[in-house]
């Protein structure tokens, strides 16, 4: 689909979480060669995350480019935007051209509202998995996953996971020897294994 | 020194580093009844990040409070911000009276500048430690850390080893079991042990 750097759309809304965001960010910026990042919301200015820090818009959804990827964080703000018809209806018609779609934490709530997930595996936060998963009975939720890979869509776990989905990602596209030199750089302790994930039976999903 | 919430403040500059600034901070906010975050800069505005993501400045150095927490990260930028004396300046003017001075990565660099780190012991990002450690010679490098607490200073190793001492200084403040929370929450695999570094020798600072 492309042949130059792919765009990263990351999507921003008043409550998103900080390391949703930028955990993956900052891998695929150890990847600059290979990925442009462009910070997308509904309104120009900026974007207040859930910790405080707010962060510069790009763009606006109204003069967004088409993006490559597109990626859906998590945070506190995801309850107040499943209702936010603007943007699911921009997701939806993101979804159509991008490449691959991809969320972090509660972000897959998001996808699952517009519809996007339907009939896809995916996974979510475990901690707010059971709001989640009843944004949409179409998804085939998966309890115990650190991401879930199905077709286009890529969805991670809680907070922490997406950095971990990010070099899958980064894995996938351009190479596994620049996903593992990213996560050297950045003197990461990856997790390559999707299928890990203590957390889910540490938040109750599964039995110990 | 504080009774109530501690003020973290961290500074910002061109081509900060993402994951330094954002990693900590999730932590931090993860325990947000305890720790309230502002963003400081030189000037007034928005600053951009070595990757490109802009945040918004809080207060620029002439305006900003004392802080209890002064919190330096590294990137790219540190290369520059080495020579610039008025934030050399006021780092030590802040630090006089601050209850903790943490750098993350090559934040370290910025400290040592500054005089603040003489005698004391202190780590740094592995790739670019050779460059650090150049910034004064009166500051004990330690080759193999995850992060250092030395005093009222906490350093830490390269960009993801900010989250591990951010957990660290959490723990420290205001109690293990919030920083384990707060590790749970993020579904963060948090290293524990400030001695596990084993990127010292994946760079070649130690032998195998």
């Amino acid at each position: 689909m492309t042949t130059g750097k792919r765009c990263i759309g990351v999507v921003l809304f008043d409550g998103f979480e900080l390391l949703d965001v930028f955990g993956p960010l900052e891998m695929y910026g150890m990847a600059a060669d290979h990925f442009d990042i462009c910070l997308l919301a509904e309104n120009e200015g900026s974007v207040a995350s859930r910790q405080g820090p707010r962060s510069v818009v790009d763009y606006p959804f109204s003069q967004a480019p088409q993006v490559d990827i597109l990626f859906v964080p998590g945070g506190t703000g995801t309850r107040t935007e499943v209702s936010n018809q603007t943007l699911l209806d921009w997701l939806r018609v993101q979804s159509q051209h991008a490449e691959y779609v991809t969320s972090v934490c509660t972000g897959s709530a998001l996808l699952a509202k517009a519809g996007l997930l339907d009939g896809v595996s995916a996974t979510t936060n475990k901690l707010s998995f059971q709001w989640v998963a009843s944004q949409s009975a179409k998804v085939i939720w998966q309890k115990q996953a650190r991401w879930v890979e199905d077709g286009k869509f890529f969805t991670s776990s809680g907070v922490s996971a997406g950095i971990d989905m990010a070099l899958a990602v980064i894995a996938k596209l351009v190479g596994q020897e620049i996903a593992e030199q990213a996560a050297t750089w950045a003197e990461y302790d990856w997790h390559r294994d999707a299928s890990w994930d203590p957390f889910a039976q540490l938040h109750g999903l599964i039995e110990a």
